[in-house]
């Protein structure tokens, strides 16, 4: 049943595969980026199935993407410097443009009106319109753009690698206002906007700490912290680099993946002190909070990477370790918290958790999937 | 363009007005409540238009919806005990069932499958399966049930005004398993959760006071704090109970509407402790955080309910004051807090606010409006 209409559905351009009455409500779909094959499965959240395949994207290596506020077109951000439109009732690409050549990721204004990506190669942002992917603005940098975001009041920030500058660009105006926030260290390797796009957080690899500025403030400073978190000379290789845009933030403070070590970071928000660490399987990836749960879950860089911990932020305990299949690239959860769907690239398949028993609910077969990405996603700031 | 189209498209029962190809997405979509028609507005808000109107939903005083995870089909309780399954796609009436006389309304289990309605007349709790409206489970109380939540795992709290008792409904089984938490005080007249799920806060009207029940806790304890809440001899007549649905949470900090004064109480999440008390204009209704800013706005009881005030969640000044129209009784932000959209109940619009510039930037005619739900509600945990 969750094969079969994959093929066969394959055949029409048109929705009828939503039901008898030929109608589909766009609430809980997803998108699971295959990266090997450059396309992308849309799968159904309330039926636990995939429903089409898209084809045609390009790179998909370390792909991510974004959602139109109607949750009807996504915006997918390829390392190739694609950026392709796709739209999840006709399910075709309606629009594609390679913008640069190497790139890493974008964001959607919190108005839907315009999408920004982040580029390395060459470095900069490069804004478009986001009905017809029409350029509108070219945002030059001294280096690679890392840390994208979108920051309400139509704007994004972003900070350079080669630099440590971090901006902040204004695009309500007929013309982009693009004002420096400050340095934020040495190689910053990227950044995060919490939840309430309060504090645009980035992680420095140059040198060992995290900096913050406050966005709420009309004139933000770097703020230095945790300045001994990164790599020192007695830890383990880096074998994947963490996302930071895996930090949790629960119960007022942030969970941060240790770089290189095996280890999570807890950070009192308001204070900025460590708190408590927590041993873990391995060198974490992801630490994603399970919404409405006291509860974080973290995946894990190769080799050990089999593994799903799932911690407690008031107790900073491991309370489960899952083995959910090989190689687990990625975690997202129902918006409400009742599942989490994991990718294992290895296995081919998508695994589906009941997140109060943490036991296997459904998979879903995948050409060695990586990101998940539910459409919820477009109603959320700095994702 | 945006009356016309009302009358005009209401002869169709397909989804053809959604544009050229016929297809619509729903993440964008939202209902407004037509208090004396009993009828419900569709509105569209990435058009700021109104699209259709749903009518033969019974009294819809004081009613309030909900929606289903794929933001296609709304469940809206009236006060006359109808609950109606609406969808938004088809715009018709799928299901109704007048399962009480006189109700205070309802939520949706977090996987989408329950819908529970909290009763006065007579008092319970009643649940019905979310596709067919068939009764699941029908649980008596000993009075008027308020203050009705889900939680995650396929609960739902709620509290009886008559006893003061607290309860945790557990339908995940094949049996429901009610637990009794512990007695909020006397009177309870609303209830409230945080939006992690933490919380359970029952406001008290026969004696002064706030209960917080911790629901991440295994055996939860009603914990009493600002004890000085509520109305005293001095006060002024309570014109209009406050919507603790109302409260923000925001900055670490409640922000709660003063009963039967012109004033907003700030109390400390942590302490429990009252912070700061900000002087308003009239007595506050909806207290409500505009997503992602350091900002709340709240509306005010008659005869003052003309005016909405803004107030800055760190100073706790009062940072600016609309008048947006006559009777103003709800309003809904845009899920990333771009806009928000206000009802003027004795002006017949709803009036939509650019939250950056605090300037009206559209209207929508409509037939005294009260309540405005985006379909983002969806998504979020406690609403």
């Amino acid at each position: 049943m969750r094969i079969a209409p994959l093929f066969a559905l394959a055949l029409f351009a048109t929705p009828l595969w939503a039901g008898a009455d030929g109608l589909t409500a766009t609430g809980d779909l997803g998108l699971v980026v295959e990266r090997a094959t450059g396309s992308l499965l849309l799968i159904d959240r309330s039926d636990h199935a995939a429903v089409a395949r898209i084809e045609g994207l390009g790179d998909l290596s370390h792909a991510s993407l974004t959602y139109s506020p109607d949750e009807r077109f996504a915006y997918v951000f390829g390392r190739d410097g694609g950026l392709t439109k796709v739209d999840l009732l006709t399910r075709t690409i309606v629009a594609r443009t390679v913008q640069a050549g190497n790139s890493i990721g974008g964001a959607i204004s919190d108005d839907g009106k315009l999408v920004a990506v982040s580029n390395y190669e060459p470095g900069g942002v490069k804004v478009f319109d986001a009905e017809t992917l029409a350029l509108v603005a070219d945002i030059p940098a001294e280096g690679k753009t890392i840390g994208l975001v979108d920051v309400p009041g139509r704007r994004f920030a972003w900070t350079v690698w080669d630099s440590g500058d971090a901006f902040l660009g204004d695009f309500s105006g007929t013309e982009p206002q693009i004002v420096t926030l400050g340095n934020a260290g040495k190689n910053p390797f990227d950044a995060v906007l919490t939840d309430d796009a309060h504090t645009y957080l980035i992680g420095l690899f140059g040198e060992k700490g995290v900096t913050a500025f406050d966005l709420w403030d009309e004139s933000p400073a770097p703020e230095k912290f945790l300045t001994d978190y990164g790599k020192t000379g007695e830890d383990m290789p880096v074998y994947k680099m963490p996302h930071l845009q895996g930090w949790a933030f629960t119960e007022g403070q942030y969970a941060l993946p240790a770089v290189g070590r095996h280890e999570l970071l807890w950070v009192d928000r308001a204070s900025q002190k460590t708190v408590a660490t927590t041993a873990m399987h391995g060198q974490p990836v992801f630490v994603i909070a399970q919404p409405a749960s006291p509860f974080v879950w973290v995946n894990f860089a190769t080799p050990l990477n089999d593994v799903v911990q799932v911690v407690d932020s008031r107790s900073h305990e491991v309370v489960a370790t899952l083995t959910p299949g090989k190689a687990v690239l990625h975690m997202e959860f129902a918006p409400r918290g009742a599942e989490v769907w994991i990718s294992s690239r290895d296995d081919n398949k998508i695994l589906i958790y009941d997140t109060r028993t943490r036991e296997k609910i459904g998979e879903i077969a995948a050409q060695a999937p990586s990101g998940i990405f539910f459409t919820a996603r477009a109603h959320r700031t700095g994702l």
